[in-house]
């Protein structure tokens, strides 16, 4: 006699073949649908529940891991369904967690690195005299998982507290936390993006998936300096530069995650993890590596690899137990930030090339695909930070953001509608781009005198000590020398895209998505971008901003053990292109310089 | 054309074909020739010396591992010669370590679970970029190690010290040191059998395998107790009691090592391990894991399993990356001391059937060979270690340590030949023997009266309001009570052992070797203890003392992975048989009571 199991999953119906006497959850996971079953089938965690109409009476001890309203409804554990005829079974639907940034909506299944599991222990007895520890382990189906000496200490009590049931946290490597009773509803983590001028901090309920709260700050170190060589350089000169760094982002860190916890009224015990992303000499300074061998050639970091350790060992402490997962980097100069915004924009999963831009002081830059990874970085220098410029400020109220050359009349936006005082990264690309298309600008970068010029736009021209300057408004002016950083910094960004192209064997007409990550990147006009050469004309309608890409991908890997995995598997297989040495990227750089 | 390569190995020659341009150490490797290649052929680590003839010039960089001598004599790394023509290859002996106990003495190979490797590492470039912790790793053919953050801390200063020359010192898990140049010539591990009566440090040269120095002092928690349950009910009636004794348990224990440091002026940064043996209740002290679930029915421990960790996390800190290796439990009352000793007596390895037996308040027995292990523990109560006998004292100087009755005389000895002043356990089970070769004790265990002997033995017989007694010497007696306590100690260990073989289904003409382990056994008459029915007459014979097994299983187990791996596989394999929840070993009990 043939026995059919009938399988109801997300709006499918499957028919299959079953042995008579086989478990349910072993017909399933043999069948390949996933089924969640923490203590390896043996009715311990209650975590394989599915619908069953069939199914024969309820097991003695499976209706402890069952409510009223699911037994009505024909809910049973898979692992105490034993098929003795023909059934039909439903799955619940997979939970699912959903990111969304500026421009794009991510989706993946929620497998948090940090999982809570609710057990039943057998109790002890003259024939179970297994010490208190392997008969946890075994009962969550883990019998190798690290188990803290922190954690041993109370085990034997907090076992014996609610006779018996508990509670565990676990990661892919140990046991994180064992607390009495049935605890599996409180469970937090917080995604950690440090960049070199901002530090943001998401608190997500890992059993939901959704986030809790944010919070966000200026990286406390940029009092040491505005930039990643400037930070080493304290490192460098002071005796505790070092250390000082360290604590002040560890401090902060802990501050800003401990406003959320108040806010919230989470209980600090109840966070089990903190995931960390951000560039090479942002994630050093938070573990306390030295770096002074980042900031010069050959350009050596300490550890690029993921780093998984007690958030105490790194200084942030809420409880004992709570663990810091670091994400890995590519490269000094293509950081961990960047393997986050890969993940975020999802281009290593897809058959369709992509390039990925993260603007800052550096300009970092993935080309590639599910098969392969191109990076590099290039030293933009801080001009499109608003640093170096004559009138420069970083993207704050009063800012010029947005400049408009229309009808024969320069029009600017600034942040907040505040009276101008100085201008922005996205405001100088404004700014030039209108200026070439004024012609006061020519295409060697030169500003050119008052008497070369029409009379109607002479008057935006005047002469300095160091240069002619072109008044934008009646106290913001860009100079020559601006227009020489603008020069040199899409020059460099633009040469590192080539030599990408290059290096792959691919042209422009190729590339079919480009993602603008980072705070820039969603402030730039992509036309302008273009008119002054910083990207391919032809790329503009490719382009798709994805906001903080670093933080988005730090959310995303801790909600997801496969892509926190991924992350590695990233840094592995990218290749990165050290722009330093490399003659082409000289004739690229030099070339990119003019303005067409 | 075919090459041959010929191969000398410990007076053995053989001789294989090989392909050109195959490298001699992957041959080697091929055709089962363990040669160390911890940078897996890489020609960093310089571990594959062989003697080669006919091999051609020496590479580039292959000189910096070899001496002079080694250089005239033909030495080569096997990793550096590819095979081009017929070679002839002299492979070096094999490392061995030996232990020698009072009986036995054992060898094997030594392979430290504490190594240190010198690694020269490819320095850093433009095209090698790899971070300072991955360079190391894969340097030493280990890419997935654990690396503490405390290393990663000075790892790029101590890499850089003597121009990326460093030696490593690993274990199978993780890194424990990386120090600048070669200091391989430095190594010390420390083995510790913490028995409840008495410590034991060796202080062990891991590199050479040998003993530098030994260590012991009474167990300084001693003063809460004699025994494992006076110390666990010590821990449950004072609210500091565990954190107490566990301190007192580690501080002896940096004492003891630090004072063997001292004297063989060993720097403490050169002290890699410390590995425990010892029952479960002793090592869950030094962990400060709770044991008041041992002393009760189920006698459930906190952890059983091998337990791996800084020692500094125990609270034994020489140096910071110091670690800590605590030997598995069979169960709460067949400790991690029967554990080591199965490692020393060997038992485990052979066809042949053994009894191991540890003879102390507890007497902890195992039967089996290499394809079953079968073990128990029975309270035999403190009689055998002179406790609860009027006289009874420990076996220091001055204490009867043998009674025979020659030529109807009675004549002791004592410890260091001083004035007696009590009798330890060896005297008793001889005193005993002796009170039943004189007939003044009958086969129920009563000391007759004086009516009812000779006169000649009824000297030394007198009644005293607790019963009768037998005077020994002039101030030591054996009371009738004594008698009593002497019957249900041996009862319970020779139950103990009826039962092991009925469960095993053999009888005692199958028992090939009996192991007497512990101090006890040592002194132990065996003749006497066959007389008094300790142990089977037909056993005497094959009987073997093994002295401190625990302690030389400890240190086995520190100077070869391979035994302590076994550790762990002899706690799976063996089955523990809990007595005293078993109606047969009641039966043998009563039976064993009597003298026969």
């Amino acid at each position: 006699m043939s026995i059919l199991v009938t399988i109801e999953h997300e709006q499918n119906t499957q028919t299959i073949l079953a042995s008579q006497g086989e478990t349910l959850l072993t017909l399933l996971q043999n069948n390949g649908f996933h089924l969640s079953a923490d203590c390896g089938g043996q009715c311990f965690c209650g975590k394989c529940k599915v619908r069953v109409t069939g199914g024969g009476e309820l097991l003695t001890g499976e209706d402890a891991f069952l409510n009223e309203a699911e037994i009505a409804n024909g809910v049973r554990l898979a692992c105490a369904v034993s098929i003795q005829n023909d059934l039909t079974v439903s799955l619940p639907a997979r939970k699912q967690a959903k990111i969304l940034t500026n421009g794009l909506r991510r989706q993946f299944e929620l497998d948090a690195i940090i999982r809570k599991v609710v057990v039943h222990l057998p109790k002890p007895s003259l024939n179970d005299q297994r010490d208190d520890a392997t008969r946890l382990l075994e009962a969550i189906g883990k019998p190798t998982l690290a188990m803290p000496l922190q954690l041993l200490y109370r085990l034997p009590s907090t076992l014996r507290e609610q006779d018996f049931v508990v509670t565990v946290t676990v990661d892919t490597q140990t046991v994180i936390a064992v607390e009495a009773g049935d605890t599996s509803d409180v469970g937090y983590g917080v995604a950690v993006d440090i960049g070199t001028t901002t530090v943001v901090c998401y608190l997500m309920d890992l059993k939901s998936g959704e986030f809790v709260d944010t919070a966000s700050q200026v990286n406390a170190q940029a009092v040491f300096g505005a930039d990643v060589i400037s930070r080493i350089r304290h490192t460098m000169e002071q005796d505790d530069g070092l250390e000082t760094l360290k604590s002040r982002i560890t401090s902060q860190i802990f501050e800003l995650t401990q406003a959320m916890l108040v806010k919230n009224n989470i209980n600090p015990q109840h966070l089990y993890g903190m995931l960390f992303a951000g560039n090479s000499t942002m994630l050093h300074l938070l573990c306390g590596f030295e770096v002074k061998h980042i900031a010069a050639a050959p350009f050596i970091a300490t550890q690029m690899q993921a780093v998984t350790v007690l958030a105490q060992e790194i200084g942030i402490k809420f409880n004992a137990h709570m663990r810091a997962y670091i994400l890995p980097h590519m490269s000094s100069y293509v950081g961990a930030d960047i393997t986050a915004a890969i993940l975020a924009s999802g281009l290593y999963e897809q058959d369709d090339l992509s390039l990925l831009i993260d603007i800052g002081t550096n300009g970092e830059m993935v080309l590639g695909n599910k098969d392969k990874l191109l990076c590099c970085s290039t030293a933009a220098g801080p001009a499109f930070e608003g640093a170096n410029i004559a009138c420069g400020m970083g993207g704050v109220a009063g800012a010029i953001n947005s400049v408009r050359y229309v009808d024969g009349q320069i029009a600017v936006t600034t942040i907040d509608a505040k009276p101008p005082i100085g201008i922005c990264g996205s405001g100088i690309i404004d700014a030039v781009a209108a200026m070439l298309q004024m012609g006061v600008v020519d295409e060697t970068g030169r500003l050119l005198d008052v008497d070369e010029v029409d009379e109607s736009l002479a008057t935006y021209l005047y002469e300095t000590d160091e240069g002619n300057a072109f008044q934008l408004t009646e106290n913001v002016s860009i100079t020559a020398k601006d227009i020489r950083e603008v020069q040199l910094a899409k020059a460099a960004i633009a040469a590192g895209i080539e030599v990408l192209m290059e290096q792959m064997g691919v042209a422009v007409k190729d590339i079919d998505h480009v993602y603008l990550a980072g705070g820039f990147g969603s402030f730039l006009n992509q036309e302008s971008a273009a008119a002054i050469g910083l990207l391919p004309q032809e790329l503009i309608e490719k382009t798709l901003v994805i906001g903080n890409g670093a933080g988005m991908g730090a959310v995303m890997a801790m909600l997801s053990k496969t892509h926190q995995e991924m992350a590695t598997a990233i840094c592995r297989n990218a290749k990165c292109i050290e722009l330093s040495g490399m003659p082409s990227f000289q004739d690229y750089y030099i070339d990119k310089m003019m303005f067409e």
